[in-house]
């Protein structure tokens, strides 16, 4: 089962090792982590996607709350949180194929953000499923090069996390 | 001086933390990190953005290239790279306010992803210098919370890293 775990840091060197660390000696597999600053320059939001197949989570997260760095932590229930990520892929595009790139960017809400004339880099984000759905979309074209961010999110709703 | 590196690993557990203790080691202090998969499953992206004063970059790099799980190092060069970054943000918004924040997000290609009677969650994927800005604009409405992926990169043009 996946589990989206929200942690909420103070922005010092050796933190983020520290929380892979935890990780790690539970041989889970983070299958993403995005790390980015806040509003508050001083603290950094970590979201990490776990693939784990017990509730050995809610032991994660009490050793989270241990490491003093560590404001906040919380799981995110899949339905009540806005979960989005971001995709760069550079596809194979020529005079034959770019207007097929197109149509499909046009439908899904990605778009161009570099061309040569024999490439097209696109962008995406949303939901890790749709993102998904495009990549799909563009296997038909010779994918060169996929940079994912994995998943960021906020509870849905007026409230904080 | 900052500094981009992209690092091509293989997809298991534990490879996060050892390049997390590579920079810890050397006190660096990791200014964003994401992982995500790629188009072949059993292989991730990572990208790093590194504040660092001196060349000991070079060094990581090596290091880096030494670990088993590491399959290739590359550090960008900023004016041939595509940088972008992912931030979704949470705002106070009431019927006197929600036009304001409807004006902005037009002229800087935000997307409203959710909406209540006192708050907007609004989504934004630009380069991390335009993400800066989005923010900056949003402070006038009071910012409840933040999260942002840290910046993924390809590089510009046909080429593969």
């Amino acid at each position: 089962m996946k589990k989206t775990i929200s942690v909420l840091v103070e922005n010092q060197a050796g933190v983020l090792n520290r929380i892979t660390s935890l990780f790690s000696r539970r041989a889970f597999n983070i299958e993403s982590l995005a790390v980015g600053v806040t509003d508050d320059p001083t603290l950094s939001r970590i979201t990490i996607i776990v693939d784990s197949g017990n509730n050995m989570v809610d032991q994660v997260e009490k050793q989270l709350n241990k490491l003093v760095e560590v404001i906040k932590v919380r799981t995110l229930d899949e339905g009540n949180m806005i979960g989005r990520e971001l995709m760069l892929i550079k596809v194979s595009a020529g005079i034959r194929t770019r207007e097929n790139i197109m149509t499909i960017c046009r439908v899904m809400g990605a778009k161009v953000t570099d061309m040569t004339p024999t490439t097209m880099t696109l962008e995406i984000s949303d939901t890790p499923a749709r993102v998904d759905d495009f990549e799909t979309m563009m296997r038909s074209f010779n994918i060169m090069e996929v940079a994912r961010t994995g998943m960021i999110a906020l509870q849905k709703g007026p409230g904080k996390m």
